[in-house]
C-alpha cells in the first residue's frame, strides 16, 4: 500500500488533467506525485498546461474525490499498491500515432473483487453500440463460454456488444469488469443504470477519471487502452469502419496482446471493421469460446478441437471398392456386368467388392440387380461434398 | 502441336485409368504415351492395375473419344500443345496426403476460347452446393467484379456457389471456365444443362475425363486440383466443414496459389469451413472484388483501397478545441462558464474556442447559451465510436 499523501496526490493528478497527459506524467515522474501537485498549486511550474491544471486545482481537495468514491464502495488503486495489476505497467510510454496514452496515475475501482485477481485471466470483448441481434448473441455466447472456463470478461459497458458481453459473464455467475470513460459513480449510458449497479455489486467498475466526471471522446479513446491492458486478449465482435472497438484492438496490438475478431456477413456494415482488422497479419479469426480460450492460453494449452464434419465411412473404403461403389446407381438397380463396365473392372472382381459393400450396408440387392442402400441414398441427399 | 498418335494415346490414357493414377503416369513418363499404351494392350506390363487398364482398352478406339469430343466442339489439349497452360505443369508430382494428384495426361476442352489465354489471369470462385442466398449473392458479386476487371472466373459448375460465380462472369460478358468431374459432353448436374451450354458457347468447359464419363467422388476431388492449378488464386465463398471447396483450397495452397475466403455469420454451418480455413496462416480474408483483385495481382498493383468510415472533422480539431467541444451539451444549452468548468479551462480561453467552433458549425448559440449544432447532433446520433 502506498502512503495516504501519495494516494491523495494521485487522486488530484487524475482530476486536473485529461487521461494520457504526457507533460503531467513527466512532471510526476520527475518529482513524485506529491511534490508535482505542490509545485503546480504554488505556481512554480509555468506553462500553458500548468495554467489549466491550476484552474482545476483551485479550491480542490482530493479527499472529496476519495470520499465520493468510498461512498459508492470505490477506492483509488495506484502503482505500488498490491491491487495494482502488473500488466498495466505495459502502458508506460505506449501511445498511438494520434492518441496519447501512457500509464494512468491510478484507477478508480468500484466493486467487491480484487483488481489484480480479477484480471489475472481476462478477455476483453468489445464492439459497436449499434450492434445487430447476431452480434449481441455471439458476444453473449462467447462471454458466457469463456466465463464458464474461468476467465474474467472485461468490456466498456456501452450499449450493444459491450453490454451483451457483460451480461454473458453475469449469467455464468463469473467476474466481469467494466472500464468506463466517466466516473465509477456515473451511470452512463443512462439505460445501463441497472447493469452498472449489478457489475459494481458482483464484479468491478473501473475508471481512470475521478468520481462525477462525464465521458468525452478523448476519455473513450484513452479508456480503451485500459481495457486492452487489463486483458490477455481482445475480441472484437462487431465494429463499423469507424468503431471505437477497432481503437481498442489497436491498443491491444500495440501492447502485444492477442487480438481476435468474430466475422459476420460481408454485407453488414457492422462487421466491416472486424473484417478489415482480420485482413491484417496478427489478428486471429475466432468463432466460438473455445477458440478464444485457446488464443489467450499458453501455447499448447486449451487447444480448440479442429473442426471436421461427420466422418464419411466411404472415405475408409479401399480405392477399388470405392470405384465399384461409385459405379452403383442410387435408385434403379443394374446388373453386376453393367457396374463392372462403369467401374472398368472385371465382372468377378466387381462381384466380390459388391458382396463386401453389401455386408457394410453401402449397397443392396433389388429387382435382381444392385443399387445403393437406403442409408447411402439418405447420406447422398444431404452430402455437400463436390 | 503434338503428333496425332500421341494425342490418340493420351486420349486412351485418360480413358483407361482414373485421374491421378501414379503408376500409369510413371509408365507413360518412362516409355512415352504411345509406347505405354501399346505395352498395356499387348499384355507386356503385368500388374493388378495393368489388368484393369487392359479391361478398359479392350475394343477401345481413342478416335471414338476424339470424334465424340469434336462433335460437341471439344478437343484434347495435351502437354506440348500451344494451348497447354504452363501453370498446369505445377501439378507434376503434387498430391495431398490422402488424394492422388499429379499432372493430367491431357484436358478435354470445349468452347471457343483458347485455354492458355483464358487462364492467363484467372480466379477460381468455389463453394458449397447447399449455399445460402447470402453466399450466392456474394459469389455472384465478386465474380462480376473481378470479371469486369478482366479476370477469368473458373469454377466447377455445381449448384450453389459455383453456379453463382459462373453467372456473375456471364452477366459481365466475361470469360468463364467450368472444370467438370464428368465428360465435357455430360450435363451434370442435370439442372445446369442450360448453364453448361452457355459456358461451352461463350467460355470453356474443361475435364480430365473423356466424353461420356459420369462424375464420381474421386473425380470430384481430383478435378479440384485442376481448378486450383488453372487460377492464380482460389476464393472460397461458403463451405461446410466437409465441403469439397475446402479441398480445392488445399490444392491451391499446395500449388502455392493465393487462397482467399469470404467470411459469413459464425452461426451459419455454410461458413464454418471458410472460417476454419481463415484461421490458418496463409489464407486471406476478402469481402469484395477489389480485395480479390489485389490478392492475385503482382505486389503493389491493384491495391484495394483501405477502408475508412466517413471523415470525422472533429478529429482535425486541436486538442484544447476538442476538449471544449466535448464539454458542449447536445440539446440543452449552457453558459460559457459551465463549459469552461467542465473542460477545465479559463472562461476567456473557452469563449475563444467556442467562437471558432461556431464558425465551423460544430456549435450554435441557443437561449443565450451554447449547444451542439444541428449537424453535430445528427452526426452523434449515428456515430458508433466509443
Amino acid at each position: 500500500m502506498i502512503p495516504d499523501d501519495e494516494r491523495a496526490a494521485r487522486a488530484a493528478l487524475t482530476r486536473i488533467a485529461e487521461p494520457g497527459d504526457a507533460e503531467l506524467a513527466q512532471l510526476a515522474g520527475l518529482h513524485g506525485a506529491v511534490e508535482a501537485v505542490a509545485r503546480i498549486r504554488s505556481g512554480e511550474i509555468r506553462s500553458g498546461s500548468a495554467d489549466h491544471w491550476r484552474v482545476r486545482l483551485t479550491g480542490y481537495d482530493p479527499h472529496r474525490d476519495l470520499a465520493a468514491a468510498a461512498a459508492v464502495g470505490a477506492r483509488l488503486v495506484c502503482p505500488g499498491d498490491e491491487e495494482w495489476p502488473a500488466p498495466l505497467d505495459d502502458l508506460d510510454g505506449v501511445r498511438l500515432p494520434e492518441i496519447r496514452g501512457g500509464l494512468p496515475f491510478g484507477l478508480w475501482v468500484r466493486g467487491p473483487l480484487e483488481l489484480t485477481a480479477a484480471c489475472a485471466r481476462s478477455v476483453a470483448i468489445v464492439g459497436c453500440r449499434a450492434a445487430t441481434e447476431y452480434g449481441e448473441n455471439v458476444a453473449a455466447d462467447i462471454a458466457h463460454g469463456v466465463a464458464q472456463a474461468g476467465l474474467t470478461v472485461t468490456s466498456g459497458a456501452a450499449y450493444g456488444i459491450d453490454a451483451a458481453a457483460h451480461r454473458g459473464a453475469l449469467v455464468a455467475d463469473a467476474p466481469t469488469v467494466a472500464v468506463l470513460a466517466c466516473g465509477v459513480d456515473v451511470s452512463y449510458p443512462r439505460g445501463h443504470v441497472a447493469l452498472l449497479e449489478r457489475i459494481a455489486a458482483e464484479g468491478l467498475v473501473v475508471s481512470e477519471v475521478p468520481p462525477g466526471c462525464a465521458p468525452t471522446k478523448l476519455r473513450f479513446l484513452t479508456r480503451n487502452r485500459i481495457i486492452a491492458a487489463l486483458s490477455q486478449g481482445t475480441v472484437v465482435v462487431e465494429a463499423g469502419l469507424r468503431s471505437g472497438a477497432r481503437n481498442t484492438a489497436r491498443w491491444a496490438l500495440e501492447l502485444m496482446r492477442v487480438v481476435m475478431g468474430v466475422p459476420g456477413p460481408v454485407t453488414s456494415a457492422d462487421s466491416a471493421g472486424v473484417h478489415e482488422l482480420l485482413r491484417q497479419p496478427e489478428p486471429i479469426l475466432v468463432t466460438d469460446p473455445g477458440e478464444v480460450l485457446e488464443a489467450v492460453s499458453a501455447i499448447g494449452e486449451n487447444l480448440a478441437p479442429l473442426k471436421f464434419g461427420a466422418v464419411d465411412h466411404r472415405d475408409q473404403l479401399g480405392e477399388v471398392t470405392g470405384r465399384v461403389l461409385d459405379a452403383v446407381p442410387a435408385v434403379r438397380a443394374v446388373s453386376v456386368g453393367r457396374i463392372a463396365t462403369t467401374a472398368g473392372l472385371c465382372t468377378d472382381v466387381t462381384g466380390g467388392h459388391l458382396a463386401s459393400l453389401l455386408l457394410q450396408d453401402f449397397v443392396e440387392q433389388h429387382d435382381g440387380g444392385w443399387r445403393l442402400s437406403a442409408s447411402q441414398r439418405r447420406a447422398r441427399r444431404t452430402c455437400t461434398a463436390s
